[in-house]
């Protein structure tokens, strides 16, 4: 077995915890992905979490990864239908829970897993706990839009079913956080999901929200623009969308399911005659262009906020290019110092009201 | 003008009453839209409220128009920014209200309005009022779906942006009565929107919801499937989806957004060089193939339900394309008797819980 901590180089190295189990395509995907991250950037270490004969085997026969992955044995794995009372009571054996802890102790700055949902914001929250000031943390995705970044964050997309004006609050200064650091915007418009724009539309935590996030904008420097709709999420209006899980989960849904409708009946329109077919041979280069920009696969990871450490959950159904896509939006949160910033951001801006004095938050740095 | 009622022909007629205001293009898209339907339906006949001068001119250019559309005077217009309380105060003069009128006294059958939606469902309130047994009324709209036939029903999308389970109940009767009605299926399948499909995921009510639809689908006869989530709703899950109206509002707007975010990256992949420009001249067929089968204005139309006359939302921006596709939707309604069968099967199931007995009612028919 490979120690990632004794190995002699002295360049900058970032450590990410990677649950090998859980997925549905099992390690081997998971393997190849991080080799793949590994061939792309020398500075990645991994620790790996699964049962080790089989991860040996598996990493082995990946050169790149040699002396770069240390591999930490777990029997157990979460499976995808697992209840919570069964993660609760059982998870401590498993490779996820495994995963968690190596964030838990500071071997690792980021975890990554390909697990159940539910599970890995359980065990998560029951690990690392929630940040100071957190009520609810929140899943964060990232969504292909109009902007100049290509993306927008969304969030809670499913972590809680509830949210109210204060928890609202807590995501905007998460998401903003999360834009500042994942996509590198220095003062990302924030914007509120509701039915309509008017200020009198909705509902009423969504009203005192608003009044909320509106009086925070100024201390955490970001731009408020008020409430959007849902066809602005793929637009070019805010860059962090605020919403409850419930609406976000269905929206994030919605969204991907009508991609998937439109790209099926883009494919049988071109299946459709002979001539569609030599149509669809000239078209193949404009056609792989589109699947790229909206491929699901380059955004994929959902980033836990507002816990004592950053997990990324990437796709269950993720390929090679899903998981080494999901490392790299580790590695690079891992990089920004994100956690950190994150846990001052939260902690700086005691939720004042519009008419709240402002604070004066000494020495305050970039969040 | 015309007096539509003093027609000699004996054939059977359905008069549909028709806003020609207050839509984002005018009058002359709604006339346009209206003499298309008329010339591939000989059985329909208008009566269309507006300004009485600009729409005689705007009539008497179409001949097919000719003594099949009388046309009612009205001053003002319902704007598309008008407030809730300025149209209950002054809504009395507005095309909108005198089209909604037209179907309280008996005239209409339905009615078709391109207007402000909010104005709208505030009028019809207002003049047709609420059904007995009817808490909420509901805007159910259609969506592109690889069910058979091509569409799913999914309720409310904006009418309210609460409900609770009782009002989810009669979502479910009414959604049901229109899948009957307005798609033909005689047993719909039913599913209720939620972030999971396990009995234990999602907000309270939705538990409550799920019991009370389940001990209310052998009498009504749908075919209920439990919960479904955002990616069902383009799927052949269910043919109607049930949902509060904020939720689907974020859903139907989300996914449009996406779909014109597909539709705009798939034009500019096909402008990204001289050769994929030849391609997407050669593809033009079977790009066309596929923009008709996601044209939103094939299935232009929310349908308001839940009160005393049926009244159909046609989109703001609607074009010829989108009045006739509104104006085709209000004809099958009409045709239909679903205004009576909706009363009726709304009115037959007194919401019994799962324990409640079965209801017998006597010599029930089809709704």
């Amino acid at each position: 077995m490979t120690d990632i901590h004794s190995t002699q180089d002295a360049a900058p190295r970032t450590v990410i915890s990677v649950d090998a189990m859980g997925g549905d395509r099992g390690p081997s995907a998971v393997v190849a992905g991080i080799a793949r991250s590994a061939t792309k950037n020398p500075e990645i270490r991994f620790i790996l979490h699964g049962r080790q004969g089989e991860l040996e085997k598996l990493v082995s026969r990946r050169r790149v990864l040699g002396g770069r992955c240390e591999i930490r044995h777990a029997e157990d794995v979460v499976t995808m239908d697992a209840k919570p009372s069964q993660v609760m009571r059982h998870g401590q054996g498993t490779s996820m829970w495994s995963a968690i802890d190596s964030v838990r102790n500071g071997e690792a700055t980021v975890c990554v897993s390909c697990g159940n949902t539910g599970a890995l914001m359980l065990l998560s929250m029951m690990r690392l706990r929630k940040l100071p000031g957190v009520n609810r943390p929140a899943i964060a995705c990232l969504w292909p839009s109009r902007n100049p970044q290509g993306f927008n964050v969304m969030l809670d997309v499913g972590a809680d079913v509830r949210a109210d004006e204060h928890d609202l609050l807590q995501y905007a200064l998460m998401g903003t956080s999360y834009a500042r650091n994942g996509l590198g915007l220095e003062c990302p418009r924030v914007g509120l999901l509701n039915v309509g724009t008017e200020e009198n539309k909705g509902r009423a935590e969504l009203k005192a929200a608003h009044d909320l996030i509106a009086g925070c904008a100024g201390d955490a420097r970001f731009d408020f623009v008020g409430f959007v709709e849902g066809g602005d999420i793929p637009a070019d209006k805010a860059d962090v969308i605020v919403t409850d899980g419930f609406t976000g989960n269905v929206a994030l849904k919605t969204g991907e399911g009508t991609a998937r409708l439109i790209s099926d009946f883009l494919r049988e329109a071109f299946k459709a005659t002979p001539l569609s077919r030599i149509a669809a041979l000239l078209a193949l280069t404009s056609l792989r262009r589109l699947s790229k920009r909206i491929d699901p696969r380059r955004v994929n990871g959902g980033v836990f906020l507002g816990l004592n450490g950053t997990v990324v959950k990437s796709h269950g159904s993720s390929d090679a290019t899903g998981v080494s896509a999901a490392v790299k939006l580790a590695f690079q949160l891992a990089q920004s110092g994100f956690s950190e910033r994150l846990a001052a951001r939260v902690a700086s801006a005691s939720c004042p009201g519009q008419d709240a004095p402002e604070i004066k938050a000494g020495g305050q740095q970039e969040q």
